[in-house]
């Protein structure tokens, strides 16, 4: 007979059939008390430093995840497109940024979104500047972004003429200026916890040098600055006037790899019915692909890609990742795991497996809802 | 001022903010005509095989893409999902087989299904045989998917007992057996097109041998094979009674690199608004990243990642992926590609690039609608 849930045998990588049964096929499932304290640990970070906090909810897309940052005191939001703003936007939102240049091709529904809030947007050009000037001016706050490094967009940190440029050709197209606002995502990418701090270290004096220029020349600005592993490892994070994390609500392999978060930290899981079990290749399959995980990897053991990992569930929520227990290859809709000889003993067809991804923005991003661990539903834009 | 639709000079790699105007943010295209082609082409290989052809719809996901289908005689698809199953049912498919081993969890999903249309749902192991079994047994058509050697599911070819024990247990469980069903992925990964010949026709060789197996023990199966690669390069697809191919309705660069299909045939790409422009670095940056490319790349000239090839655009339709234009790097918004001088000098902000996907099925994917190249919406599931 299937076990029920809360009888367990010791926390185990793959349930029952009769566990959990609910989840009938590839399901994103939100722990939301780590949601929470992975959120109270980011607002003392940022109240530390005298920051805003501005998540960044591209990482979730979930008004009902939204909710739970404004009931702990957040007003303030950003997104990686105009749509995303105006979802966030009918559920009360009331100050947006828009952290992705401006697309001239949306100024129609900048402009009618800009009127009803307090919205955010981002330039790197004259371009994008004449396209918010009109007629008539979309009434948005406007951020200059900079690149510091990444050389992704914005204007290079070192052509301080070129950020006086456009700030004179904002004031002088009577739009709004706010701030400076760069993501220095090359974190993302850092060998080892110093090289993250230095990085952060990097981009903030090159902000506060752009600032004081700007300030030189009449144009006071604030300053925006923020990605997870920074935000997470960098011990003094003061200078920015806010703070733009995103994935930390959620965490994941990625970051987990970084040093920027525990196992315990990890607030979603994917989760895959089992639907092959080969016990003389040491794996199972299940119904869980890049349609459901994404593509990422990051390198298991020996080197190879690992597209995931099974963490043990222990009858209430999931535990840490197990390293013995890797998503070792992905197709459309497939994901083949491999276990330890005993977990796949008692691994079932039917059977659900708990799948902690890799990056957890690209896995959220693929599914249209969530559920919580008491089986409410959570929407997802 | 921006060039209305049709006012070209030459074919462009970057369309002007005027063009398509309708195209506000990153959106999935189809050329339905390439479309029609590129099916008409399907069918008369499988014709000439004396094979069914039975696409597989997860590529495209789409009923109005599916309509295309059913007018040219098309009457039964492959899925990969049973919601994706329901999803078809409910615009009038009434033959529909669940490619991918049967999950147990959705066992009372399947029951009603199956009772309202002609269900295929596919089968490895005693214990999917046992959950179908019911009491009630679902009244599908049972598939045994057979390992022709990629190693994901199905029973190893290698392993011919093993089928006839499971053909024996769907007939004792008063289940309806129907035949051996096999995807030969390893073509996807194939380095000439000789390979994927030989694999095809070891694959084809592998599920005659069960058949005859099979009829000798008094189980008359069909057999069900097929994948893009071998579908569109395999001179005499003789043998298996239907074919499976997906990708082929949209072709992609990965089916391109492998022969598989011509510049000329790629019919989907992703329209992608212009947001940045960096000429000192040769690059302009996109609104579209991997959540609306997918993450898959192929090699470049120089062996770097490739995540998409820019098309020209003649004033109608995109033409053939330029190598020129490469898609260099990926976040999860931002796509940055390289562009020669001259179609960097005349890029525009605002303006609109068409990005041919790497891997169209998982681009797709990210899509919850298309556009054809009259504007009209076309759903995905």
């Amino acid at each position: 007979m299937a076990a029920t849930a809360g009888e367990t045998t010791g926390p185990r990588l793959v349930l029952e059939p009769g566990e959990l049964a609910h989840v009938e096929r590839p399901t994103f499932l939100v722990d939301r008390e780590r949601v929470e304290r992975n959120l109270e640990a980011m607002q003392a970070r940022a109240r530390a430093a005298g920051a805003r906090l501005r998540p960044h909810v591209k990482t979730h897309r979930s008004l009902a995840v939204g909710r739970w940052l404004r009931e702990r005191g957040i007003d303030a939001v950003a997104v990686s497109s105009l749509e995303m703003a105006a979802y966030f936007a009918g559920d009360g939102w009331r100050d947006v940024t828009v952290a992705i240049p401006f697309n001239p091709r949306e100024r129609a529904r900048a402009l009618d979104l800009a009127r009803r809030i307090r919205l955010g947007v981002t330039v790197d050009s004259a371009a994008a500047v004449a396209a918010l000037a009109g007629p008539p001016p979309v009434p948005a706050g406007v951020w200059i972004e900079i690149d510091t490094g990444p050389g992704r967009s914005g204007v290079p940190a070192g052509s301080p003429e070129r950020v006086l440029d456009l700030a004179g050709r904002i004031a002088a197209a009577g739009l709004r200026p706010v701030g400076l606002l760069a993501h220095e995502g090359r974190t993302y990418r850092a060998g080892s916890v110093a090289e993250i701090r230095s990085l952060h270290a990097a981009a903030v004096a090159a902000l506060e040098d752009l600032r004081g220029r700007l300030a030189a020349a009449g144009h006071p600005v604030v300053v925006s600055l923020g990605d997870t592993p920074a935000c997470s490892l960098v011990e003094d994070l003061s200078g920015p006037d806010e703070l733009r994390p995103g994935n930390f609500v959620f965490y994941d392999l990625m970051q987990l790899r970084l040093g920027a978060c525990r196992g315990e930290d990890l607030a979603a899981a994917v989760a895959c019915p089992v639907i092959g079990r080969y016990p003389e290749r040491g794996l199972i399959v299940l119904h869980g692909g890049s349609v459901h995980l994404g593509s990422e990897a990051v390198p298991g053991p020996g080197g190879e890609p690992c597209h995931g990992l099974l963490a043990r569930w222990d009858g209430r929520r999931w535990l840490g990742p197990d390293p013995a227990a890797p998503v070792v290859s992905l197709s459309q809709e497939h994901g083949v795991v491999s276990l330890p000889p005993a977990d796949l003993e008692r691994a079932r067809i039917g059977g659900l497996a708990l799948v902690l991804p890799v990056h957890a923005c690209l896995a959220a991003d693929r599914h249209r809802g969530y559920l919580d661990l008491a089986a409410r539903p959570l929407d997802a834009m």
